[in-house]
């Protein structure tokens, strides 16, 4: 037992244990991949040494309101406040900022500085020579709506992609289309692949053949919609496609332009639908039917779990997917004809 | 003089000079509503006790790195990110918080805490008492964007809301339309009331009459321009207006929502101008021509004043207010015929 006044810390623990650092970190943080009687003997000692978690050891500033960095890949998205909203409330005092501007890591520095006690990073990806830095500094880390799957011990929230595309292609087919082409982000992102893969499933479940031609990736934004769709457009009327599920709210944008530019008019000639339901897809002309991206709960959820983490409280499940949802509006309609 | 070790505070420097708190504080932050001799007086005893500001006293954390509350009436606009890309950088920590949720005067309670440095409102409207806490607690203040205008000595970032009102209606006037309406926000609301009056301005100096049934107020918001601008639209097509001007992006995105519904195509039968240039202006079909509001350098120009005040630097001027800027896009064109 350590005597009054002389606070055991994790390398306490550890040392006790005779396990590393990191371990002892997994065993507070509720991860599983630590050996049960490892988990055990970390535990006990835990409590013979009366281990308390940073968080709850805090009490020269604020010991009531963990401070949390929002780190987002670029501050460059109207959804990025969504995030804001959700991770924001009565419990955290969160730090945003952006990993662009600075050097590569200078964030990391950022979060593993004195007075903070985790983060939050929205980014496609997070390299271990990052994660590993946080790990050592005690800060524990959540991803949010990672483009690419990320390790499956790394805590993250995300969105149900594969059955957002899948509800997207059920709507097109529930109105009559047939023809119907796809363009999405990235084909090395995981998320994009997972709403393309929900628009194969759907056109095949109805028996409809899957055109290859007609199955476009681009970038996430509109320029890359506006420009991979044209060639579909162009197509003479008997085999241009009725409708279009794009990956993105923006490539759905992009693809109205598309359309417009070549004097198709949305619904009646093209049928479009987006995906992550912004809040300037309903003020679209047509407002855009979409699927919707829960992000603020997203957000929500990522600061529950991070204020788990630092308290030391168990997380009950690393990945969390929150469903997506099919926003019906003006912008699709059975085909002409 | 006072001994070392015992650090003079601001009461330290009020009682000597027989002023009150806020006085010296007033000084300290280069306020001008402070008589001169007075001014002189507290000066000097600054000086002569050596009195150093609590940004450069504060080495425990950060000292660097002043931490500063962004604070939204709330976080529902798209717009909020542009300015907290603007406000986050290298040389601040940013906590971004909302007033919605909380007690009316949580927020007030949040940025006087203990290693709060001052802090950035984005609201319309900043209540005396708020106001005097904050100058209790020695936490600088700086309002972004109100659409009241603030008191004159309250430091304040807006945009040129009369010259943006201005240039939005001479680019439609040169295009030829003479029936031009605007919709704008609450009458009470001094920023719409600018940008109204920079419209006037603009068809005054053109000699075209104003209709006084062609000038709207109504939220700045969607919806509010959609009830708005109908009754103008259901109007016989030789009295209905050809262009209208909207104080907001949403507000435009209303406007040609109507419009739309009616069976009228933007811009061949009626011209579109808004406010703001938000992203999804870029991404509207057509793209909105659109008074660009410099949100991110507000946001910046903000920062740096708070940082100014924090450490103690006199500000330049209380009052800014950073051009606004025309850009045209495919949501205006001569009027038909």
């Amino acid at each position: 037992m350590t005597s009054t006044g002389e606070r055991p810390t994790l390398a306490t623990i550890a040392e006790a244990a005779g396990v590393s650092l990191p371990t002892v970190s997994k065993v507070l943080n509720g991860r599983r991949d630590v050996a049960p009687a490892t988990r055990e003997r970390v535990e006990r000692l835990l409590a013979e040494y009366r281990y308390e978690p940073a968080s709850t050891r805090r009490p020269p500033r604020m010991p009531e309101r963990p401070v949390v960095d929002l780190v987002f890949s670029a501050l460059d998205s109207p959804w990025a406040v969504e995030i804001i909203r959700g991770v924001t409330g009565d419990d955290l005092d969160v730090v945003v900022s952006s990993m662009q501007g600075t050097g590569a890591d200078a964030w990391v520095s950022r979060v593993c500085r004195p007075g903070r006690d985790g983060c939050i990073v929205v980014t496609s990806h997070l390299p271990d020579a990052h994660r590993r830095r946080l790990e050592r500094a005690g800060r524990p880390v959540v991803v949010i709506d990672p483009a690419d799957m990320p390790d499956p011990d790394l805590p993250s929230v995300g969105a149900t992609n594969w059955a957002g595309g899948l509800a997207a292609t059920d709507h097109l087919i529930g109105l009559g289309h047939r023809r119907v082409a796809v363009v999405s982000g990235r084909e090395d992102l995981l998320c994009s692949r997972a709403r393309v893969d929900g628009f194969r499933a759907a056109l095949e479940r109805a028996g409809v053949a899957v055109d290859p031609d007609a199955v476009r990736y681009a970038n996430f934004h509109h320029d890359g919609a506006f420009r991979a769709v044209g060639p579909l457009l162009d197509l003479p009327a008997d085999r241009r496609p009725t409708a279009v599920f794009a990956g993105s709210d923006e490539q759905a944008f992009g693809v109205i332009e598309a359309a417009r530019l070549r004097g198709l008019s949305v619904p009646d000639d093209l049928s479009v639908v987006g995906f992550d339901d912004l809040p300037m897809s309903r003020w679209a002309s047509p407002p855009l039917t979409t699927v919707r991206q829960p992000l603020e709960e997203m957000g929500r959820h990522a600061a529950r779990m991070v204020a788990d983490m630092i308290a030391g409280r168990p997380l009950g499940s690393l990945r969390v997917e929150l469903a997506t949802r099919l926003v019906v509006r003006s912008s699709t309609a059975p085909p002409r004809g």
